[in-house]
């Protein structure tokens, strides 16, 4: 497999320089260890937002770093949990104050890094709560993970609890808010090809000619089936049913359809995808009253789409919409 | 090649609908014939930029509709031109009686089916100017070009006129800005693999498997030679020293640095390539004053990059900077 890199040991590290240099204006890259703050950071009066977790799956989660999103984020090496130090210092470097809310998507590593981290920080007397996301129906527990997995609600999640920090939300409100958001959504993807980790040169598993992995992990790990290649209108139906089914989805639900593309699928995909997407939530009785359509959380190059719902209440819709201003999500400024 | 499509000939229609439903408060799309328009077109007061070229490049053009960027786009059949019908339509949809520039990217059909559009524009009394990007030193003529072909330059063009128009600049000002910044832009690209047409099924080339494509083309069509591949610095320079060389970029030129995506090619890889980009530049003492990294310019799903370098002077900074509301680009508002 090629790529652009130079020594694979050197790639996050590269990227995160590249990073720091094609947005001066938006963040600060740490190295020795890895994160990203926010340039103006630490932001006097607000609860501070700190997610993080393998590399491999950007713009996630660095950026969403600025104003409006997260405070900081902590990249570990490709699809390999950040360290307890890495968490806890890039958190002690945002904080305000006003305690620290830890987004965490539920991957076995990652939940017990940054409980580690959470137990440092409370030591040195800052507050923390953590949200540990696990909105993907696909399988109950997984390679990587004891219960669901957490996957596209995380985007949606930071957003909107971003725009509640901003707007000067308690610690305990945006931890409230940020759970809320996770009960209150629900995913699930498809791979029709693998990814490649640049620092190992391996692909993360191999298909058939004419088969996908129906309900793929954002590492590559197994969904729920292996089945053949199918319309893309009649995937996008058999991956909204079983989350329509999931939360459940009723009738006269407000929602925010997301449609996420993980890699290498073209917009031109994607877009026909939400096509099919909002088709379906529609004939469901349901009301899309908030999108979101591109490559948000991805698996390096891999090939595939996963679809994320979520129930908006006021308070959601409201801090969706409020300003954001990160490299990869920006409106209102 | 997998792909998530229905039939495939209705990829480009079905596309556009998921883009009329994903965005409702930016564009209105059209069919019969295709084009997209932003949604308060025509828009009194101001000259109406229009675009366009084959579909696969996304989120060029139709990405790139809404306030402060392009008032039209015309998509044709992937890697195919719109048609004289078409783009006359589409024209005549946003004329807002302040004339109408045409973007067009130099391929042979583009350039002879915006000219025959313009023709019947002027015939109607619809004031046209057209200026032609050709900003790819790559190759002095290619498969689909004589002379040089149009690439990145296209979407800054967009960019810094939408923000001119907008701002109340007139039809000959703007055409004499278009034209200054594809004077003042180089490009150059390369891939790593080749992209799959939807419509056929077809791969565009084939690699070997240590090889790349040096100067690559936005369809496909070959560059200057088939190299083996090296490191992200090593590829990079070599596409940074001929674009230095052509305008030339002489030391203290202030510079708009573009990295772009050409679809597979994950961000993490992108933002490598921007470290090293943004290092040559600084090396041959060139001030690189804003920043542009992603997939803006698309061939599908093709492996590779490309690098634009563009001269700014204060109008074109000025502009670029001005609130844009597109799809896919999206400041200060």
């Amino acid at each position: 497999m090629k790529q652009l890199v130079n020594a694979p040991d050197q790639v996050v590290t590269e990227a995160l320089q590249g990073m720091a240099l094609a947005y001066p204006d938006l963040i600060r890259v740490h190295e020795n260890p890895h994160y990203i703050v926010r340039a103006d950071a630490p932001k006097n009066g607000k609860v501070a937002l700190v997610s993080g977790g393998g590399s491999g799956h950007e713009p996630m989660h660095g950026g969403f770093v600025g104003l409006g999103m997260l405070d900081a984020a902590c990249p570990g090496a490709v699809f390999t949990s950040p360290t307890p130090d890495q968490i806890q210092e890039a958190s002690a470097a945002v904080h305000a104050g006003k305690g620290i809310l830890h987004i965490v998507k539920n991957y076995t590593g990652d939940v017990l890094n940054f409980q580690m981290a959470a137990e440092l920080l409370q030591s040195d007397g800052i507050e923390v709560r953590t949200v540990i996301m696990d909105d993907d129906v696909a399988v109950k527990d997984s390679l990587y993970t004891a219960g669901r997995r957490g996957v596209g609600a995380t985007v949606l999640a930071e957003k909107i609890c971003g725009g509640a920090a901003e707007a000067g939300a308690s610690l305990d409100e945006v931890a409230a808010l940020c759970s809320s958001v996770n009960a209150s959504a629900r995913s699930m993807g498809l791979a029709l090809g693998p990814c490649t980790n640049p620092e190992t040169g391996q692909a993360s598993f191999t298909l058939g000619e004419n088969e996908i992995e129906f309900g793929i992990g954002i590492h590559g790990e197994p969904g729920r089936q292996r089945i053949p290649l199918q319309s893309a209108d009649t995937l996008t139906e058999m991956l909204m049913i079983p989350i329509l089914e999931d939360l459940p989805f009723k009738k006269g639900d407000e929602i925010l359809l997301f449609v996420n593309g993980l890699g290498a699928t073209p917009l031109l995909e994607q877009y026909i995808v939400y096509r099919a997407a909002e088709t379906v939530a529609k004939k469901h009785g349901l009301k899309v009253s908030r999108r979101l359509v591109g490559a948000y959380m991805t698996s390096l190059d891999m090939a595939g789409i996963s679809i994320t719902l979520l129930r908006l209440d006021e308070t959601m819709r409201q801090y969706w919409d409020a300003p954001v201003r990160s490299p990869a999500l920006r409106w209102g400024l």
